[in-house]
């Protein structure tokens, strides 16, 4: 059994994945791991032997602080689908020498889907092997889509900055006496639970935005508009919320009704531009002023207001993940497993990577209200607690202080 | 001389407009104003006598304390712009009849370079007929553009925003072992105080944006080419912040080279498309992967993360307009006067609003060396004083508090 442990972060940052990298580390530490490695760029730098000691770059309480604070990935990321290993087991083969090179023992991968994809795979061919080399896998992803969680660490960070922000928008877009609508892009390929946390906003002392569009429901492109034409009969500005993924009946995303997409270099479409076709719909059919505002990249790195709870719960899931592999568990994925929602208690879970890997988790239809554009009081009660408390910033300069890998 | 006291605001929001609206509030009511009157939508609404009573909804501690915290305009806000009084003294006529009414003896308007226009217009014209109301502006605009004030309130957060969530989006654009390029569009039509500020990022934790390209320096596309694919060569990924006005030396703005550019209700060009064109330059020339931000008008409105120096310069601005006005002063504008940089020490001064209005101040040479597209440091003693230290927000159910007129 090796004595070390390594650990990597893959796919899309979030404003909390170090947090649970600074979980499984400390928690390595603490059970005995002699040295704690961290994997530059995931299983794609492993490939090629790219890892730093993190035993050392994190020694200092200070350094574990900052990490803690710091939004996407210290160790760097990648998009690395490990192919079937009956059919290419070369890089494993590869993987499992530097494995055994290092005396690794303990391997765990912080990441959404594809990163739950990489776990099992690993643990699937570590059993065919007769590797005892353990593999766990640590739930992140601002998109919530994860099975068998009730939630991802980074969902609720990044639903907190989209309920800051449309609340912000909202006095912003409001302050002229006269007929405008801003429709808010919010990202989410499949599911829309990040455009369904616009819905936070709304308050005593917020009107929220007025509609929401997922793209669990087929987009109908005149219903929509008639639909904006009612609302902005009674309320002359509005502020409107859509997924990016948004897409007709006929499976056409909203975007690319529009201009013609361009594709990323993992042949995803690049969906940006679905709120400035709508708005270009909008002032053209109601004659009001509009203004597209893309959320972008921004809501996933917003470590500045980040949710603590969040921040907690990603350490924790991180730190539950090293005490499971410390106890002998492998082929297993930390989940949180919501208690109640008010008081709001959460512990952590493990699930067989064989049932999480590769679903798809969507928005309910008893969190969404598809003809008026509204979430149901169902998903305040689910969301809410995600969002509460704040993370005491390190302040340096003006500006919150970050743990940089150099 | 009229007992009571009206405010407005005007032009577009900040994070901190309302600290001024409390400012202005606060020492009317300690100097004895009788009642303190709002103007819904500034000037535009005053001259269809829509006051609210600021005395009533600010009673209470609570409510100023949220009014400091509250993006936008709490009154609403305007464009507009009144004729040369000689030519068309109809809406002075209204105007003034209103004031009389209400028993107005001290008018404040809080805003950019347009509103102090419409404090010189009023205070000539009351000196041309005898009135003996008296005229303060209070200055307002994150552009940072107005003359013989050291800063605008509402810079400093929209700095402090900026430099937070391009240090965010560098961490976010460089995890990814691939060559790629953000462009992040900044505001700032004619003078790039905004885009400047993205250089706060840059520290012993963070790389900072790899070229900053200001609307004070005529863009050159092949020189800017050029440059990324230099700077890429050393660094794979980067982060390019660009002013929303950046311009060619024949005055054509970049946003202009991609789409034809709409026209807002005010006659202002749309000039959002800037970073979505200089990514499809860049992708096409260097043959690497881009992503265009726009901070939109998120950096405008961005309470959460306000400047607490700049909140408390807001309320002081808006306190000593008030104070100057009760002693007998009219036809100026409240300046910020530096004493001195570090230890950063401001006072607040009056200038002849004739002094102030309908001019723009540009970012100095001395400030920006245009040839490598970075700040110098005279740049950064003269902003990171402005974006020191946070407010502590009211969090309610995750979110900040704000303040509503209803």
């Amino acid at each position: 059994m090796g004595a070390n442990a390594i650990v990597g972060q893959s796919g899309g940052p979030t404003a909390v994945i170090n947090a649970s990298l600074a979980g499984v580390f400390s928690v390595c530490r603490a059970s005995g791991a002699k040295t704690v490695y961290g994997m530059c760029h995931g299983v794609q730098g492993l490939l090629k032997e790219e890892l730093v000691n993190l035993s050392e770059k994190l020694a200092s309480p200070l350094a574990l602080e900052l990490l803690r604070r710091t939004p996407a990935t210290y160790l760097g990321s990648c998009r690395y689908k490990l192919p079937d290993y009956r059919q290419n087991p070369e890089p494993y083969e590869t993987l499992f020498s530097v494995l055994k090179k290092y005396d690794i023992g303990y391997f765990f991968y912080i990441g959404g889907n594809d990163s739950m994809d990489t776990i099992l795979k690993l643990s699937d061919y570590a059993a065919a092997t007769s590797s005892d080399v353990r593999f766990i896998g640590v739930p992140k992803t601002i998109d919530n889509d994860l099975m068998l969680t009730d939630h991802t660490p980074g969902y609720g960070s990044a639903a907190k900055y989209i309920g800051v922000t449309v609340k912000e928008l909202v006095r912003d877009s409001t302050i002229y006496d006269l007929k405008s609508i801003t429709v808010v892009e919010i990202m989410g390929r499949n599911a829309g639970w990040l455009a369904a946390a616009a819905a936070l906003a709304e308050g005593e002392d917020c009107e929220g935005p007025a509609m929401i569009c997922l793209p669990e429901t087929p987009f109908d492109t005149e219903r929509f508009v008639e639909q904006a034409a009612r609302l902005q009969s009674k309320t002359p500005s509005l502020v409107i919320a859509v997924s990016e993924g948004v897409r007709t009946a006929d499976g056409c995303y909203v975007a690319e009704l529009g201009d013609s997409l361009s594709t990323d270099p993992f042949g995803h479409k690049n969906l940006t531009g679905t709120a400035r076709y709508l708005c270009g719909l909008l002032g053209e059919r109601l004659h009001t002023k509009t203004r597209a505002v893309e959320l972008s990249t921004l809501q996933r790195c917003a470590a500045h207001i980040a949710s603590q709870t969040d921040v907690q719960e990603a350490y924790q899931a991180g730190g539950a993940a090293a005490k499971a592999a410390f106890e002998g568990c492998t082929g297993m994925m930390v989940g949180l497993t919501r208690l109640s929602d008010d008081p709001y208690l959460c512990v952590t879970e493990l699930h067989d990577i064989h049932h999480v890997a590769n679903f798809e988790k969507m928005v309910p239809q008893d969190y969404f209200d598809a003809d008026n554009g509204r979430m149901k009081p169902a998903f305040l009660d689910y969301a809410l607690p995600l969002i509460q408390s704040e993370v005491t910033q390190t302040m340096v300069r003006g500006l919150p202080q970050h743990l940089r890998l150099t």
